[in-house]
């Protein structure tokens, strides 16, 4: 045990399994909680991630595994933002350094790492939903094992958050959900529901009637009643019990309570642990508690790149300035553009700083919306807006569009109204979960009819597709990459709908879209030294596609390149082409982009590297391709001329 | 005008435009509510269509634009499939036995059929977000236009409805929210949210706190202090004005007022006309109002068939017993495995009846789920309960499982987890609009890693491969078409991953998917006539696809056949097994399927023939293809014989 007496977190060290924690005693909770926010801070400062979600639930994360015995009740954390305390107190601590890492633990809740993680999760809002079909589960299984949903304030604002909550309170099955409430999501929780939530906590929902009352009784019975009048004071003020949203909706309402006294979170979840039927107990937290960086700016310390413990400052690089992003661009493009056309509206669903739309709303406070984490709700919104008459921009990550396909396709599409819609972190995002990469959103925009579906290689295109974009009669989606957005000559740029050809070549030709034409006219110079003469072409619009250019490369073998499944892709697109036009039987075409699984974890370099979109592996697949081909076609042209 | 004295609808006849309506002298409303009530049940009882939504709001119709000046207010009824009163108030009324009907009016509001219809629907929920982005475009455009939405308590169980409200209420802009409720949306309404509206209506939650405290006080203050107890009574109960769940939202409430008093509507209205900020104006109906069969059975006569208005009774074709339904097939074998496996559970999003669910929840009551019209928290629920050991069956139409796309990847498929997705309407489903085509579910589908899509051309391979799924130990998904399920032989069929050969062939192969391959079965034969021999094979799983069957029948020319758009759909996906096996160029394929536009309205058949799915057409693809492909094709096989 001498190890362990040296060691900074000494109770966290003899925690392997829940358990363990349930076994501490009270006094070991709160030296648990300094060690646990310890350890998540010295993480975040040096793999960045996640940091202010998960300081804020450490009380609540040990006083759950504390009372509760999950290693068979079912806890689900919403989100996922917030579960280091979490998987530091079943089992991960000694791993807790590879997160977010390629092969280490995921920054989020998973199934596949922890028998402890009861739910997969990593969108907003589907924690209760969730609990809701474990506990209908567990009862027709007639198995003994509570279950828990912890969501935010942010996660609530939600639909099916909403949903959820009144089929739970229909069912009336025994439910803890757990209101993690921080007065801030991803950003400061907007909307009526968070004003709601305020007045919970003052009380001043039903302060005012009962002061009323109070008042109402002393004046008409006069000063000798004063006896009397106090008791009927007292009984009315009891039976105004506050009825919250929640009780309306079936759940008993308990709260609000300080979720860092671990004290009262131990004693609430005792009391409550055998109540039955749904109950609702809401808990205030602090974002980024102790942490006073992140107390004091939660937003900047949301999410954090590598940082300074000391002084909390974010380590950069250092070196000369490097290009701006996607997101940058398309912040500075849509002020810009927003300048001339007082039309112009931005919408975000509670990512006004990821999108970049935080800097429109420096400029243009009144010509901002952030709706929540209502991805539904905002494409509808806009659709609303641009009937209308204004021009809209929604602003909304690839994998969250997913939660409004049905508004991109019913209110926006088929009425053809003009929304465009910003969409960033397409295509691999990087460290966080399988659920936020963007691998799909080719697909599922392009299938539907009266859209056009645009993929900038850099930040020169993107600017010139969205003041495009914000021109055209019909809806416009712009998709782009989480990533620097470095300009890839030739800067001069014909409209969107029409290819450019970045590199001359006739052996063959990289047709791709998006940042990856990068290491597709480096792959072009490694095959100019083996002798092939590679032609590299940006196709820009996936739909439509540029139909005279495609014709005039169909002679070459093409090797499709995209940032996207392959399933139904841009590369399936490019086929379909060339199927309708009755000569896909003459066209050589080989697809390079996401293949049929989910994509784990890791840089996006490294992601991108795995899924074969370096230069060197690029290069391969053309010589393997057209050195195939040669037998069967038609152009001689192939042939090395090394 | 003697034409019109001795028509049945003289008051209706006048209105050509809203303005019309506003003119009419108040003691015209009731004889106007009657016309509008008879043209609805004979339009209804000849062309089919919605009948018990639009007899509801007959009233609320007339007083709105009676009311308001609807030719420049924007008035939205969500879902819009009780809109007739509105199309004959809006210069419809002569082209009504025209609705439903290729090239007639549509079933639902049309922004482009009509400059009153001021927001396009067909699914539910959307009216109050897109009605708050009009009405923010108006104040942005410094017009003066009210903005009505008029939803239905079935829509307000949308997650989607709750973020609009909470939304509105913050901005808090002038936006008037009418609940039409009538205790139904297209089923009973269930959950909490109905619970609370009863409660509304009957004021049951505040008149036992009213009740008690008038108690509390009388026994307080003894008999001697009657009047002054009286006093603090009615003071009391002065305080206690309900606060809805509307008015925490930001809304200011009113009603519920009774929807079918046209003197109410039309005072409420004047009144509530100039109230600024968020409205909602809480109004009870009566769905089926007006015609006693729909007022006593509206779930029957919420969607009909022709029908004689004398005895309510549905008009059947007389003929010998057809097939059975895709929707009934489904039922009888979900009950038939769930006797056999106590874990199955059905789940459905407020489509009970046009599921065939419905006849799961009379043998099971306690395994059916109907969660309202939230199909987001429908596929998560499904998940949760997979994921404790369950096996749920999602019974969702293709259209509307749009809205749940991102559950369905995220919760479901991310996870591996045994969900069963059956899924109806899939294809062309006839007269419903545009919004309710099951137009793009492959693409959107196969898409995502790890799911399989299967299309069951019959009812026997509906049966099969629902056994076959609930067997899986990740997600599977059926979808069928909005038809018959009659036997396509052979009877026999192999595991549901097999594709099947119905038909030998040598100079060409329909390779197809779902009923349609009766279409091609019929094809085939007239291209025997022809002397061309040419081979039918039914792919049944879309994914993964059978690669061995591909293999064999790569030398023949193919036709793939699938009621899918053809962006990124079966035959997409055919080709991308090609190109992935590295022998694209020397397959020669041609694709059939649905055009890349929205489909408009038109019975089920009409639609399929204007796509192209009749035998004669694709005869003809199929020859016009072998013959072009002949003088590049490798195979000589495809010279006719005759």
């Amino acid at each position: 045990m001498e190890k362990e007496a040296s060691s900074q977190t000494p109770i966290l060290d003899t925690i392997k399994k829940p358990s363990d924690v349930q076994r501490l005693r009270p006094e070991d909770l709160a030296p648990l909680a300094d060690e646990i926010r310890r350890t998540i801070i010295a993480t975040a400062s040096v793999n960045g991630g996640h940091l202010a979600p998960h300081l804020g639930v450490v009380e609540l994360a040990i006083a759950l595994h504390h009372v509760f015995d999950t290693e068979r009740d079912a806890l689900i954390w919403d989100v996922g933002h917030q579960c280091y305390p979490h998987k530091l107190l079943t089992g991960r601590a000694d791993r807790i350094h590879t997160v977010r890492k390629k092969g280490g633990l995921s920054g989020y809740p998973k199934p596949s790492e922890s028998p402890y993680d009861a739910f997969g999760v990593g969108h907003s809002s589907t924690s209760i939903s969730a609990g809701l079909g474990m506990a209908v589960a567990r009862d027709r299984l007639r198995e003994n094992r509570r279950v828990i949903a912890v969501i935010g304030d942010g996660a609530m604002t939600a639909g099916m958050a909403f949903e959820a909550l009144a089929h739970a309170g229909h069912l009336g099955t025994d439910l803890l959900v757990i209101l993690n409430d921080n007065r801030m999501s991803i950003s400061p929780t907007v909307g009526a529901l968070s004003t709601y939530f305020s007045r919970l906590i003052t009380g001043g929902l039903y302060t005012k009637a009962r002061e009323d009352i109070a008042t109402v009784v002393k004046q008409m019975l006069g000063p000798h009643l004063t006896r009397a009048a106090q008791k009927v004071e007292q009984s009315v003020k009891g039976l105004l019990t506050p009825t919250t949203l929640f009780q309306e909706l079936g759940f008993k309402y308990v709260g609000p309570i300080d979720g860092h006294d671990l004290d009262t979170l131990v004693e609430f979840f005792h009391n409550i642990k055998n109540i039955h039927g749904p109950v609702f107990l809401h808990c205030v937290t602090q974002k980024g508690k102790g942490y006073e960086y992140a107390e004091d700016d939660p937003l900047t310390y949301h999410g954090v790149q590598a940082f300074d413990i000391q002084t909390g400052q974010f380590k950069t690089s250092g070196s000369a300035p490097r290009a701006k992003t996607f997101t940058q661009v398309f912040a500075d493009a849509l002020i810009e553009a927003a300048q001339d056309d007082p039309r112009i509206v931005g919408i975000t669903a509670a990512m006004p700083t990821g999108t970049g739309l935080s800097k429109f709303e420096e400029n243009f406070p009144d010509r901002f919306f952030d709706v929540g984490i209502c991805e539904q709700h905002a494409v509808t919104f806009a659709a609303g807006l641009a009937i209308a008459g204004l021009r809209p921009v929604c602003a909304i990550y690839s994998t969250f569009l997913q939660r409004a396909y049905d508004q991109y396709i019913h209110d926006v599409c088929l009425q053809n109204l003009p929304v465009v819609f910003a969409i960033d972190r397409a295509g691999a995002v990087g460290e966080d979960s399988p659920t936020q990469q963007g691998a799909f959103d080719l697909t599922f925009l392009r299938a539907i009819p009266g859209v056009t579906v645009l993929a900038p290689r850099d930040g020169v295109d993107l600017r010139l597709m969205l003041h495009w974009a914000l021109k055209q009669h019909g809806p416009v989606a712009i998709r782009y990459a989480r990533s620097l957005a470095t300009t890839i000559p030739p800067e001069d740029r014909p409209d969107p709908l029409t290819a450019q050809l970045l590199r001359e070549g006739t052996d063959g030709v990289f047709l791709g879209v998006g940042p990856c034409l990068q290491q597709c006219l480096t792959a072009a110079e490694i095959l100019a030294r083996d002798g092939f003469s590679i032609a590299v072409a940006d196709a820009r619009a996936v739909k439509p596609l540029d139909a005279d250019f495609l014709e005039r490369i169909r002679e070459m073998p093409i090797v499709t390149v995209e940032e996207n499944t392959l399933e139904g892709g841009f590369g399936s697109a490019v086929m379909e082409h060339y199927e309708q036009n009755g000569v896909l039987s003459r066209v050589r075409l080989k697809r390079i982009g996401f293949p049929d699984i989910f994509i784990d974890h890791a840089t996006r370099d490294e992601q991108l590297q795995d899924l074969g979109f370096t230069p060197e592996k690029l290069a391969d697949a053309m010589r393997t391709f057209i050195t195939a081909e040669m037998p069967t076609g038609a152009s001689a042209a192939a042939t090395p001329r090394a």
